[in-house]
């Protein structure tokens, strides 16, 4: 349906980087090779892959074609997955148009292969092709099976819940032993959030994400005194080891937030160091120290010493120490071992030394292979996610193209979809479908805030986290219709029974995303069916294809698509798509 | 000079990618960002940056001019370093040409910061920008320094000598303790090299680089038998440590071969796997192993074991496990520790488990910081250059583009400088200074083959060998013009003698390498003095600027440029190039 002009191959769009999101193993004996070209420049993309140990030269090269996997504002996208039967594989690509053709690897344009004569002999040019050089095992980045079927609930603990229904309202103060304070804001506790179970299983939350929950001086508990206790505000490692029981024998499962980045300035090494300075034992536990060190009484002015940012009461942790790491991995292990939780979402992880992350992922995941682990990334994390460091991030791409495409001010169908494309692009496929994706955090304003209260703005942007690709991570109260634009707003006590209607419509998405999505289900654009205003996808599985559209616009539009689906929910009308409004349909494969 | 047509901004060439060779860390407060646009389509190119934790929204942000620091055949590379005060740093770009302009971030173009209003609040957007995490100390990728001016010469060591002047010609074999059997082709030894090493010396070279030495099955040493002992046939420890010893009096360095991809089928843990199957502790150390385990008779039909290609002889080893690891760890220190080697080049380094090489490197760099980790990766290797893995790589893109683009059927003067161009820039510049550029191993016909004899292509080839960024490795006997096509001819014995004109040539480069150049040279295509057949291109450092001319053409050029510079060395004539002819020449800064 495209019209390809009679051009060149655009040289300049064209992308393949191996050992990337664009060269990756999705199993021992399965790769996935991408390519990027410009759009709608190139007609037909081969991949050509041998064994890099093929004892004939030159080597015998197998033929696929590629297909065009996704489409962006700027680029096509080709891709093909396949079986091969070597471990070693070197690989190049044809691609041609109208106009003309070429082979492209080693980054270079060319028509000729790589090996050459000489004298009547031919030369071995394997090495110049691109290279997977051994799909090892240990080295397939991969998410634990169980997560990506996860719907995560994200609790605040001192605002969620001080008993069954009851949100908290106190501030507090606890003495620690030590003499250190230990504060709450709003009071919430551990106990609370057990007596709430029930209402988190019953909107279809299968796992629960807690902000920190250890014993820390303020009261979002992120400046850690004790890696080892939980926080006396939010109640007893008992009442946490009960939390956890109760969420197992409800099949869910829990994360925690480890916050290894920085401590509290009352830290014991930190505060050994202030006593006894170079003599510290910890001395080098710390990054940047000026002495003599003193806690600064006020706020104005730069720390002697690292920082989580330039906040003084959290000093930055110096997190390439050997000691360092073996303590943190030890912490990593302790709440794993003794009390039994299933993950660790992992606080400023990009500001964290790699061997740091990999003693932690090493010792985590000997005491439990299937234990997730969620950098707190918000840019790019590729880097990230090799198979060294994390399984997960936290992906706020998702909410700014939400924010940006879905409900702001450049709403725009086409633009949302091809900005989805890339971010679903970035990363190997079994990584996006583990991707933790979110509309809201303890970190930013509420979405619905975002829509300006707009409820039926709100609902697209859920369907989407619902029914996307990767996992959906809720923030409590989200459910309820919860609004805030700064700190303390978005981080109020939670709400009970705000809005009936609206956390009925988030169990029904929930319901829908278990029974008609799986781990399996491709994710497609359906641009045939999409205007400027009206976009529209697709998840598709062996059961049968589930159809999702969505009208950005304030007009009423017609509709008339896919009459012969399942239509399992919609904004009101069935026949036509309000302003805002949506439609989720479901065609069953036949059987034969 | 050039005509910026009035065209838009090309968006599709565009590319930054964030924590790569586009964006890295040179030193703990200095960055270097690079971007990529469409060949002289950009007319300014500025980055701004911030402080990721700045205390005020929004960020406040510097701006600096980025530089055109290269060009190649499609795209233009701006570059900028500079002295950053923040660990934490947000940048973005801004792109301008005679029509219009665009911010560049996220990967994606805009007219808009990425802040904005909700509410009259001003929401924040630092974390849309590109972002360079922490400048962590323990993740600046850099080379030890002293191998930055390292001149090295690569000895095969069978082939190499058996006495001084004296090149070795007798296939033995000399049958171990165990019974094993260890052969000699020719019959060098670790002796006949520190007969020689004044030789060597005398050239200029101040490193040598010896492919295997430890006790193994077949004359090329790559099937380990023992990695813990010289080969009987090559000598003993003594004579190697004497050969240690030797070259550090004479102030220069060794580094040898690791070969821990794969070992020999004789070699202990396989001989026990053979005999007891799944009881063997050993079990585990190997790869894809279907019991029952032989040693297959004959060559044909692959192995029922994972080998290095399908090479029987060597069972590849299973570089996950953690014993593994540690065994190879123990040998890396070993002989530093009791040999004082400078360093490895570790071979099939890119079939190799990550974090094998994480654990050797962190054992070697321990014993001794400065040792030089050099990974026998063929294609781009920047995953293995990101400070966790090698210092270096064998460069053999450098190879390939001298026989391509120097002296080969597609001689191009503009092709070759875009070439080097383009692999310059594949790694950040402390990496650059640091790879281990090759006209010739043991692993490739040499050179003076793919120049059909012609020694003034092979000139050609060997001043950019010496003169450009990186550091030269030199295969023995390319110095007295050594021909061979396949690998015993390539590994023929070292001629003493041969080519003494061609002896004195590689000794004048490397002196004029030695005095003119040094780590701090930049390196700069001559554009300007350019023709399809003349290649220029310019070292300056703070004494002066090295300039080196090329005629790639049969015919002889005129060539009046820099009449005032000395001349250091030329063809033949001083005022014309001859065909396939060079001058070099040098300019004093002038002394205030």
């Amino acid at each position: 349906m495209k019209k390809y002009m009679e051009e060149n191959i655009n040289r300049e769009a064209i992308l393949h980087i191996p050992l990337s999101q664009y060269a990756f193993a999705d199993a021992e004996n399965k790769l996935t090779i991408r390519i990027r070209t410009k759009k709608d420049n190139i007609e037909s993309c081969m991949l050509y892959y041998g064994d890099r140990a093929c004892e004939s030269t030159p080597v015998v090269f197998e033929e696929i074609p590629m297909k065009k996997a996704a489409t962006d504002e700027y680029f096509d996208y080709y891709e093909v997955t396949f079986i091969t039967p070597f471990s070693r594989v070197c690989y190049y690509f044809k691609l041609e148009n109208k106009k003309e053709w070429t082979f492209f690897y080693s980054d270079r344009f060319t028509k000729e292969m790589a090996d050459y004569e000489l004298d009547g002999a031919i030369l071995e040019g394997r090495s110049e092709y691109y290279q997977y050089p051994y799909i090892l095992k240990s080295e397939i980045q991969d998410v634990p099976n169980w997560f990506k079927t996860a719907v995560v609930y994200n609790i605040f603990p001192d605002s969620f819940a001080c008993g069954r229904y009851e949100a908290p309202n106190e501030k507090k103060e606890v003495i620690l032993d030590s003499g250190k304070v230990s504060k709450a804001r709003l009071g919430g506790t551990i106990h609370g959030i057990t007596q709430n179970l029930d209402y988190i299983q019953e909107l279809g939350f299968n796992c629960i994400y807690l902000n920190p929950i250890f014993t820390a001086g303020e009261y979002h508990k992120y400046d850690t005194l004790d890696y080892y206790h939980i926080d006396p505000c939010l109640g007893t490692d008992e009442e946490f080891k009960q939390l956890v029981d109760e969420i197992h024998k409800k099949d869910m499962k829990i994360i925690i937030d480890g916050v290894f980045n920085h401590c509290s300035w009352q830290f014991f090494a930190f505060e050994d160091v202030l006593q006894n300075g170079k003599e510290s034992q910890y001395y080098d536990w710390f990054y940047e120290l000026n002495l003599p060190l003193t806690r600064p009484e006020s706020e104005v002015g730069k720390p002697k010493y690292a920082c989580f940012a330039y906040e003084r009461k959290m000093p930055k942790l110096n997190t390439s120490n050997l000691e360092v790491q073996k303590y943190f991995a030890a912490v990593g292990v302790h709440w794993l071992e003794h009390y039994q939780i299933d993950g660790w979402r992992l606080d400023v992880a990009n500001e964290i030394d790699r061997e740091f992350w990999r003693a932690f992922r090493r010792a985590v995941k000997l005491q439990n292979k299937e234990a997730i682990l969620i950098g707190e990334v918000w840019e790019d994390a590729q880097t990230w996610l090799k198979g060294d460091a994390f399984d997960s991030t936290m992906n706020y791409e998702f909410r700014r193209i939400c924010r940006d495409y879905l409900i702001g001010e450049q709403k725009d169908a086409f633009r949302l979809a091809k900005q989805l494309e890339q971010m679903r692009l970035r990363y190997p496929t079994n990584i996006v479908r583990g991707q933790l994706n979110l509309l809201d955090s303890h970190d930013v304003p509420r979405f619905m805030s975002l829509c300006k209260g707009d409820e039926r703005k709100w609902r697209l942007a859920c369907i989407l986290l619902m029914l996307f690709e990767g996992v959906p991570s809720l923030f409590y109260g989200d459910e309820q219709g919860i609004c805030g634009v700064n700190e303390n707003e978005y981080r109020n006590p939670m709400v009970w029974g705000q809005n009936p209607q609206l956390c009925v419509f988030v169990k029904r998405l929930i319901e829908i995303r278990k029974e008609y999505t799986d781990v399996t289900s491709s994710y497609q654009v359906l641009w045939e069916e999409m205007s400027q205003d009206i976009f529209a996808f697709e998840r598709k599985n062996e059961n049968g294809k589930l159809r999702v559209m969505f009208n950005l616009s304030d007009k009423t539009l017609e509709c008339q698509k896919y009459l012969d689906d399942e239509l399992l929910v919609s904004s009101k009308s069935k026949d036509v798509l309000e302003p805002f409004g949506y439609k989720i349909l479901f065609e069953a494969h036949k059987s034969h």
